[in-house]
């Protein structure tokens, strides 16, 4: 290989994300210096925080450049390295984006084993997103056995591996998710005890209605992958002293504000509501990836992937990923 | 003294409180029984949370029942005790609520030392207001010096201690309060470094824009009294890892919710927003009792009072208290 391909940003979305967002380049495999390693990218991992990214708003992270290769989580081989840490073959993880190969510094890298764990779960149930779940759940919800946690997004990499932990700490665990098959894989392949199939809902008042059949006893910890009117109605069902983690928004990209009515409910049930990103909690990452990687390798937390095969089906993917067609995590095949 | 005057509550609001929700009674003065202490009232507050109780809603505390005396927090004098803890003229807090006598069970009363601290503080900046400062405060935003402290409700019995101790921390505090004539009370008397006028704002861009201009470094920590609009201008103003202490929303009784257009930003800023009572958490009063209670006695704590003079007064009084014309502890009088 003398050239490779990438993905680069042509244009911000003007609300839907497009596929004349993104311009496809060849370009030449550089050569490595001192202390860079050279990584053929097997799998990249596509999540919903990248549409933030492509907007120029104000946010915690800075926007995507514009004609700059797309941000993003890799796993990938060394093919040649310059850094003594690292040998050719072995297996990293990274953030070289959506391209094929990249020369990165070795210090942004870190060697994963490829042994016990299937190597695109290092971008899942082992990665960022298993992470994030693991985070929200013992850091914030904090969920005692016998209490109600609710999920949304539940069919999705992070949100799976939310309800399936909170099973394991014995919760009554009820999950929301678009469609009757998302419903039907998280309760019967990750063990849910319920699902809300919110897409058969037609109002927020039927939504509720359906939250209230699905949590007899209302509900203790809320973690939150998409705001927006599904947060709204599981605003009223929140307990006292419930907590909700708040971790994504995917549902604000590409609309208006959704006008939120029940947040009085943080004062009438005295709530804990907290925002974070898991990036910004490094201090529980070893923790959680010693725990989920056990129970990866164990086989007892179960997870699902969508791949795509080839960098150019990447923004294809990335557009159904945001309008919820994967089931499980979304990954790029690139090997 | 053979009979005394009580009000009960006659009917439950149609949205604004009205001098018919409430009847004033005569009945005659009960004789005590073992363990019984009889207490001549001599202050009751008047506080917005009774506005909650008069409604039948589902609400953390159970309404207050038709025919029966307005719930309430007093200060008075013992009259005659069958409770060896207490003898005549000892001084006592209590929750007798809107009458002038009452005989109650000695369990539920408290002695207070009047000779450092004047006897209606008790129900005032060394009272239940002054610990729901302290805890939102202490126990909630856990400002550091420098940092922004904003709170709404700032002239009133919460609101200004809230103030004054986010000062002594060191905070810049600005405070958001109902008038002109607040406003410089807040400014003048209390020593916050700004006050934003919020009747001054034709629309929620022009109310933004004076938090604006008065947070040049944005806002670290909210103490909210309010909820509603102003909550959701302080929210698009908050700094990274900022805290809301969700403590009143007295806004929204008498109308329809108000819709919150910038909840995102409780991810965009990884808020952490907690809503809270502070008869839950019991464990903090002896700490802020003390500090607020030597403070008080030193002077370095600043309060005004509205009092009201005579029970009958008492419904007027909390109508303009919803109405948000007292400034300070709203009190009534009773001997």
């Amino acid at each position: 290989m003398t050239t490779y391909q990438r993905i680069v940003l042509a244009s911000r979305p003007n609300g839907d994300v497009t596929l004349d967002n993104f311009r496809l380049e060849n370009v030449p495999v550089p050569e490595i210096a001192d202390g860079q390693v050279l990584v053929r990218v097997h799998f990249l991992s596509l999540d919903p925080y990248m549409r933030g990214r492509m907007d120029d708003n104000e946010s915690y992270a800075s926007p995507q450049p514009l004609d700059e290769v797309m941000i993003g989580g890799t796993v990938g081989e060394v093919v040649a390295s310059r850094d003594p840490r690292y040998a050719r073959g072995d297996k990293v993880l990274g953030l070289l984006g959506w391209q094929e190969m990249g020369a990165v510094n070795g210090d942004v890298l870190r060697k994963i084993d490829t042994t016990r764990i299937p190597m695109a779960s290092y971008l899942g149930a082992v990665g960022m997103p298993g992470i994030t779940a693991w985070y929200g759940l013992n850091g914030i919800l904090k969920p005692a056995a016998g209490q109600t946690v609710v999920v949304s997004a539940a069919s999705g990499a992070v949100g799976s591996v939310v309800g399936q932990l909170a099973s394991a700490m014995g919760c009554r665990v009820v999950g929301i998710a678009g469609g009757k098959g998302k419903c039907d894989y998280v309760i019967h392949s990750l063990g849910f005890d319920a699902c809300i199939d919110y897409k058969s809902a037609v109002t927020s008042d039927a939504l509720y209605a359906m939250l209230v059949d699905a949590t007899p006893d209302g509900v203790d910890g809320y973690f939150d992958n998409v705001g927006g009117e599904i947060l709204d109605a599981v605003l009223r069902r929140m307990n006292a002293f419930g907590r909700i983690a708040v971790c994504g928004q995917i549902s604000r990209f590409g609309k208006g504000r959704t006008p939120l009515l029940h947040v009085e409910q943080i004062l009438l049930s005295r709530l804990k509501v907290e925002g974070f990103i898991v990036s910004e909690h490094a201090d529980a990452w070893p923790r959680a990836l010693q725990a989920l990687g056990n129970a990866v390798a164990e086989g007892t937390l179960k997870f699902r992937e969508s791949i795509a095969h080839g960098l150019d089906r990447a923004p294809e993917a990335f557009i159904g990923l945001l309008k919820g067609k994967n089931l499980g995590k979304q990954l790029v095949k690139l090997v």
